[in-house]
């Protein structure tokens, strides 16, 4: 059995997961290695961070996915580094050889220097993250509708959002939809259509990786929900009660108690590592670089995919950080695999095939690129529900993301909208004290 | 507006919801406080402790509840006492004044003195206690696929269950359905169906509350799933290592690593408070006594329901801890406090209904009593299936939590079955080292 070649693979993401499912056939024995024991649709995330969809329906256990892969084992651990002269894994708990390795490590926030920065503007890249920010999203209007200050008030309902890329774009307009409709009914001494949504933009355009012309149709769609659009604007500083915004007309400070970050990724810091044991460098942004075949140079048995890496495409630009990029890199990879444990590997180099992207502005509303046709608006929007729908992983999950979307458009409803945590504690106000006033049914229809 | 007297209702479980709903039309100013946003449906969190149910599926925010209730607000906040002369709620962060306080703030576990067993066994009644036993039960196993000692392998699979009432049963039917089904495929070095689940039980019968009859027919079945029963045993150690019981004839060592908490369970600790602000004693549970009008005595406008409350039933003897006494007592409270708002009120004890009782007890089994009729079996989880499934407040759970069961039921699946935490860390075994080995196709099939 040992002459099998063993096939260590870091990461369950779309990678990772993609070469393990695709090696199901070779004569090989297989290690998926993860930390954590599920595969998360990270397209969603932004879901669960804003009450629509729970934890669940994202996160598909490893084990259900790969369990009937009898070459196949997953393996619950934390890798801590690599001896790449002994072909050996490390990890917190012991360590693993492997004959061929493949990092699909992914990537993680980046501060860009202000990790200072990281408690007072999480990030969205785990499901820890998302609930994180749901409880501060829905604690900050609680604390609003007990607020007796009207200064304090306005700062509570002010979010702020770093960055105008997809994710920024996507929470600002989930929150959006929160505050114009779910939340609709739900307090007495706020109006939450009053909430200031802000994306913070330093580049010249929201989602700026599309054609100028699309970004701008994006950017007037954006600005229909009532979200301000601030591009050519630098944060400059955080702290718990207001940020500092760098314009063209000099500073600005915002008071505000709920900073999001989706602003800046970098690789996963395994890939620093990665790269000292094989003698190389990363990029600034940790990103380790890949020849045509997706191998580090000069060690045809080692393959990193994804986010953690930097794969030149067709143009001589970086690949983007996109699932589809890391679903393609683990087919390729799997198949070189096989077909080198079986002898017939004839060295075509890996291509990128674009088959567009899209993401989703708010209600009803979405940008896509395919090829060269643009869309913006309702049709984009459902491009996009249904691509993500065919692309989660397990049947359940499809049929109950569906019902819960068509359930929210219809009701404006957010169900998955609670407030939990380790410590389970409430926003204490030391310092004031508020009786109820209750308004007559009269009274509440006019403000709503 | 002052004219309206104001209701405070302690706490969104079952009684005060019903109490809240209900005075929907009276004339009164209603103002609901919990420390949590949501509405918990208990009878299923062990479905969540298990991976069968997401939190959200069963959890309903109480904003969206009460939202559309013009009468009602509903404040989220910590009540930390009683001022009863001045008719005033203290709260962590300021005080709430009221007419009429009604409090039903439920109950907790009780570890009878020895609350150092806390963190070694945990107990089930929030969202936080059942996204930590999934945790443990899911670590455990992963633990022991891991694990090359036989010993600490079998003391990772032992689970030990501690109290023979409805949270003790079905936390173990669960999870016998669990190793016996769900992990089937998942594991290369373990075989699941070797897990060891015990319930330990000091009296001599599980689910003792029913007859006799009954309570036996329950355990046979409960044996068929696997399960050990261990009745008139005594739980007297808890180390992380071992759980050290005492039977009829002696002591036993039981190495285990899971122990979860079934056993006991006493008021919210706002009991002991509002009883002494009053100079009344609660009894050992702290359960406060209330007259027959479920009024505090010599306190006309201080109601107390539900598992907070000592409230004797036609025999005397004190009503069960159950959803729909503190159901029936919300109702009777509701109305007896808008017939008082009017002048109409004829004093009329408070009576309890009983329409049943019923638990499940593993895989399409349940146990059942309405009236004088027992059921045990298939019949009786249909009955619970039903009767559960009518409960959930909202539609939309409804509808996710049957197309879950189903799911669950045809598949064996539990999709929710992920390890999260904030810390978001994995077991560390520090002492071991083990390389997966890899078995073919058919020496797999001949395990499970």
């Amino acid at each position: 059995m040992k002459t099998k070649p063993h096939v260590v693979i870091v990461g369950g993401g779309f990678g990772g997961l993609e070469t393990a499912k695709r090696l199901r056939k070779a004569d090989v024995r297989v290690t998926l290695i993860d930390r954590r024991n599920y595969h998360l649709f990270q397209p969603l995330l932004y879901q669960v961070a804003t009450g629509g969809l729970s934890p669940a329906n994202i996160a598909t256990p490893l084990r259900a996915i790969l369990g009937k892969q009898a070459n196949c084992e997953v393996v619950l651990a934390e890798v801590t580094g690599f001896d790449v002269a002994n072909q050996t894994l490390l990890l917190a708990d012991g360590e693993l050889e492997y004959d061929i390795l493949v990092v699909a490590a992914g990537a993680t926030h980046s501060y860009f220097g202000r990790d200072d920065w990281e408690p007072l503007a999480p990030g969205l890249k785990t499901i820890g993250d998302a609930t994180q920010i749901r409880r501060r999203i829905y604690l900050a209007f609680e604390a609003a509708e007990r607020e007796t200050d009207p200064e304090l008030r306005t700062a509570l309902m002010t979010f702020v959002i770093v960055g105008g890329g997809p994710t920024g774009v996507e929470l600002a307009g989930a929150l959006s939809e929160i505050a114009e409709h779910t939340l609709k009914h739900d307090f007495r001494h706020i109006n939450p259509e009053d909430a200031r949504i802000m994306i913070v933009e330093a580049g010249p355009h929201l989602l700026g990786f599309y054609p100028e012309e699309l970004c701008k149709r994006a950017e007037e769609k954006v600005r229909c929900f009532n979200i301000e659009v601030h591009t050519h604007t630098k944060l400059v500083e955080i702290t718990g009660e207001h940020v500092r915004l760098q314009t063209g007309e000099g500073d600005v400070v915002v008071p505000t108690r709920t900073v999001l970050w989706g602003a800046g990724v970098k690789a996963n810091p395994l890939g620093k590592k990665l790269a000292a044991a094989c003698a190389m460098e990363t990029d600034r942004a940790g990103h380790v670089a890949v020849n045509e075949h997706l191998n580090l140079a000069g060690h045809e048995n080692v393959y990193v995919i994804g986010d953690i890496a930097t794969c030149l495409g067709e143009q001589g630009k970086p690949l983007p950080g996109l699932a589809a990029v890391a679903i393609q890199q683990g087919a390729y990879v799997a198949k070189t695999i096989a077909a080198r444990a079986n002898q017939t590997w004839k060295p075509t180099p890996f291509r990128y095939h674009d088959r567009g992207t899209m993401a989703t502005i708010g209600r009803a509303a979405g940008v896509a690129q395919i090829g060269k046709r643009q869309f913006c608006g309702f049709f984009a929007w459902l491009l996009w529900l249904f691509v993500h729908l065919m692309l989660i992983v397990q049947f359940q999950n499809r049929v109950l993301i569906l019902w819960q979307w068509a359930w929210n458009y219809v009701t404006f409803n957010r169900s998955a909208r609670l407030i939990t945590g380790d410590e389970e504690e409430v926003i204490v106000r030391p310092h004031h004290k508020r009786e109820p006033e209750h308004r007559d049914a009269d009274e509440r229809e006019s403000l709503v």
